[in-house]
């Protein structure tokens, strides 16, 4: 029997507990979240954790690993105070807004030898999986042109915007994660463009809501990121890898497998909602693949590295949306004088 | 050079005579048609052809070939005639509204040799061929189960169904037509339920507007024929076959290859409005397999017999419509007391 | 509170129970099933339950409601009992492959008063029960023509064939429920065709393994099914409902929503394997409805007198295959002479 | 009755001159090309034009119009030509390889007052004019992000390569057109980035095989255009513009509508294979366009000043490749010591 706790009993904190809760041969013991609400009462009562403190749950040698879906501020810490006391962690992305504290987290957590897998959910997805699988089988021939649709139902209030980091670093990290899962090679340039389009409070925030990145790896082969905070169509996420002998598609996942068909023609049912519909099973695969690396110390998808080497290339590319013209990426490149 | 006349100027007329008159080697020299309407001088005008009267044509020995595209009730004349002075056919279906004659016709034109092609245009359809050829080759392995799905944008006006024949004879033809391309096969029995449940006008003519036709072969294999006057979609033409490998299906052709996605979902574009947009290539291929019967003798895929068999097969499923049993098809079957 | 029994500790009585134990308010007492299996040992594990005899869950007051997923032929008297003893009840279909006792046990369920659901689980599937919702919402306007394709990804074993009833009772059933939830009108007339196509075994065992029912109600509407034991897609459930105003479909669910494309097309995922995954989410749907019946007294969207129905009609096309005319249905049809 | 001319008897000659031989009012009494072929003989013969030299086709005052579908590198002249002699031109793409040259012909071609139309038969296909026309009757909102996906079914050989002026001004040039076409607003920045993966031999021809160009409008709207000489399903041509309302896309067209399924899943036909098959109808409502200019002065989709944006554009995108940095777009950016 392992036992966790979970920091965050917010949105995706009630994901993580409950699905942990539900695994075989697991126990969540603890669920820290300072501020008193009712989700954080019937969390507790649904996953039969006990309400508690951070510290009690470090000064706990029986808890085996820590699930963290706390407020972005909060994660450096909590990987640092696991990385101390020798407990596995789950960490929601990013691991720091502040690169520096990124790199120097990301560092201290390989010292320390713990299990560290970073919640990037996409690479548990049946669907993107399947393309990683096709093409690591060698079915696919080489991967060339990579393309991604990555788009919200509607923008974020601009309080979200100015705590979150921006778009770039709170959104496109997930999209950067996906082309350096795919892509499986060195990154040599990164360029992007961005806008306010849409949302004047995004651009008081300082923002933008609207960009496109284009990447090159060192072999020649690139990809573009196409994403914006509003969908027409709701959750828009979709993705297209050119390869040597065949071209793979992730469609997006409809509510319904309904379709209407009227003089205006064939209507398919709507995306799912938003992230906690659309990746459901991501979401409970990923719980599976820690309680994995718990039992049996199999490599999770996603390591602390990924989690720092995704935040790298969203630095960069915010660099060159910033100065407008392309950074020269490569293994050393890290931003100017800190995340800004 | 091979020299035709067609008969008709209206919509189909239109059709077959330009197709005709595009062909390499094709010269249309006479277009007949009783009425004096602008679209048939606009039509003569177009192809080149002379306007001129039935006796005039078949009087004229360097005709080689007919186009009947005239009103139904002149087929089985103009059929008899060409059969009389050697002259090659294509004729639109049906040969006859009245069985006998039909059957009458057939075996006259049979005995006298000439070449003939029935206007089944749906076996040039590229994408219905495509499953006939599939099919054929062996690939798909043996078709068990078939379903049409047959069904007009509206219904017709009350006067088109008092001369038509009514909704099997005039258009369930094409959708029995098929069954027989597609099965290959003798069929056993036939069933067929319909009622008229959207126009009144057609129920005052005494005709159906909604039914289905189940029939087997004499292997125990089944197709179902699902068909309406009116459907909300538009032209709606689809095919599903069960095969022992893989199932086929021919999807609606929509108008544009744009998509429209919202809220509401993806949406596709509707379908292309009716059957001379629909079947617009499958028109051309076969005025070209006329051509291509009058010059080197090859066999079309429809000829006077498959005229024939597929009113037979339509006026059994009208006869167990009337009866509320299934007909006991056969080789030899023929409706009781000649066609109602 | 609410406390359950599940008979049945196979393949659905692992679903249903599982899915029992994960609800909220609800604790799953019991586990009955005579075979010892190690499926049996684990099941009781995961859900808490405790294994023991039929009786002592008949015994016990403290019991609210029994979930029966046990052999088919154990259904009736469970049934009974559960009447007797005043305890809700989820039945798997069907109540007995004896039409006789399916009649007696239907009238004394509905006698006790007892709250009953049988699980007809299509019904809580989020695609077929959209159509249903739209229909009935007036949105779609009268349904005319309903199509059903209903294929399993191979044939049975001849063992299964020979107890389960038949094609027609065993598998068609789901098909007749769904034809009446939708139609949601009297049957007028039943007319069915089968064959034994692709599996010699099941011909030996005296069965079809391909069929074709029509039906249709007696404003006129109707119906066409059209199965097979054998799906070259894998398990293939689909629908057509054909509108005044618009056409609904429910189309196969994938596995992934990966498309890949190459110079033979763009090819979508394969269908769901079977039953299990297809209506994971249906199953989940049904038993939160069951506690919802159990709690509030909610309706559930099929009853006992559901059951009794679909067995009526399936044992019409059952008739009307055996003598190949169709059989004049009604609200007072039996089957002559009893279940054959 | 407008009397033309069509130089060049190749491929997309064939096409033009066939299309409007066939249209009403209009002859086409000249066919130009140096080479004699028996293609240049038979389409004479199909067209009932006489073969002739480009002096008699400028000396007969008789001709209104000219078509320019010879090779490129004769395209200027030709212009130039038409200009003095006040002879309308429809005119294949590029004006001319060279940048100085195009903005010359250009220029003389305005000042002449001659009707001219570049043949960008894109602007011209039902699905991506539907997009243009949506977007511009308001009815999506503003298009915010436009991707394009442009691939050839196989490398053209190196010949070819040497003498068409190399992928960007060849090939990119179309979706630069089409970029133009639906962003309606002057470009601000272009960035392209490009390699060589696919082909040995365009890589010794100093070209590249794969490329993305990234663009953005003063208005900070953006586009991305993704090709390769290259694609695993055929002829592959798509778009997606997000709109502020609606997600627009045009999909492949495929060669039939069949569908086959197998325990592989769903398969769509491939694509049309190449754009003489793509854009037949295409073509054929080219030339309808042009006659309409002809005859009724009504102005085509692109004329000579879209011609020579597009080459403008190309020319900037292959710049941004050469240097590696984004090019400062504008009104009068033109490419350094003319086009390399």
């Amino acid at each position: 029997m392992k036992k966790l706790a979970c920091f965050g009993a917010g949105r995706i904190g009630q994901v993580h507990a409950t699905n942990a809760a539900a695994q075989l041969g697991v126990a969540l013991i603890y669920l820290v979240d300072p501020v008193d609400t009712p989700a954080r009462t019937e969390l507790a009562a649904h996953t039969g954790a006990n309400i508690t403190n951070t510290d009690t749950v470090f000064d706990d040698p029986s808890i085996d690993g820590i699930l963290i879906a706390s407020s972005t501020n909060s994660h450096g810490d909590l990987l640092m105070r696991a990385a101390k006391a020798g407990k596995a962690v789950f960490c929601e992305k990013p691991i720091s807004l502040d690169f520096a504290l990124t790199q120097q987290v990301m560092e201290a957590v390989e010292a320390s030898g713990i299990p560290c897998m970073m919640g990037f959910q996409r690479r548990y997805d049946a669907s993107f999986r399947a393309v990683h699988a096709r093409i690591a089988s060698g079915m696919s021939g080489s991967l060339e042109q990579l393309t991604m649709f990555s788009r919200d139902p509607s923008p974020p209030p601009r309080s979200y915007v100015e705590t979150s980091g921006g778009m770039f670093r709170d959104s496109t990290i997930h999209d950067a994660d996906m082309a350096r899962f795919l892509l499986a090679e060195e990154i040599a340039t990164v360029y992007a463009v961005g806008a306010c389009l849409i949302s004047d409070e995004i651009g008081v925030a300082g923002d933008v809501d609207t960009l496109m990145v284009t990447l090159t790896t060192v072999s020649g082969r690139m990809a573009n990121i196409t994403a914006c905070r509003r969908g027409p169509m709701g959750y828009d996420q979709r993705l297209e890898a050119l390869c040597a002998r065949e071209v793979l598609n992730v469609e997006n996942q409809t509510q319904t497998h309904m379709t209407v068909s009227s003089a205006d023609g064939k209507r398919l049912a709507a995306p799912e909602n938003y992230f906690i519909e659309r990746f459901r099973q991501a979401y409970a695969a990923e719980m599976e693949a820690f309680v994995d690396l718990l039992e049996n110390g199999k490599a999770p998808l996603a390591g602390i590295r990924d989690g720092y080497e995704a935040q790298r290339l969203v630095e960069a590319a915010l660099q060159s949306y910033q100065t407008g013209v392309p950074v020269a990426f490569g293994a050393d490149w890290t931003p100017q004088g800190g995340a800004a």
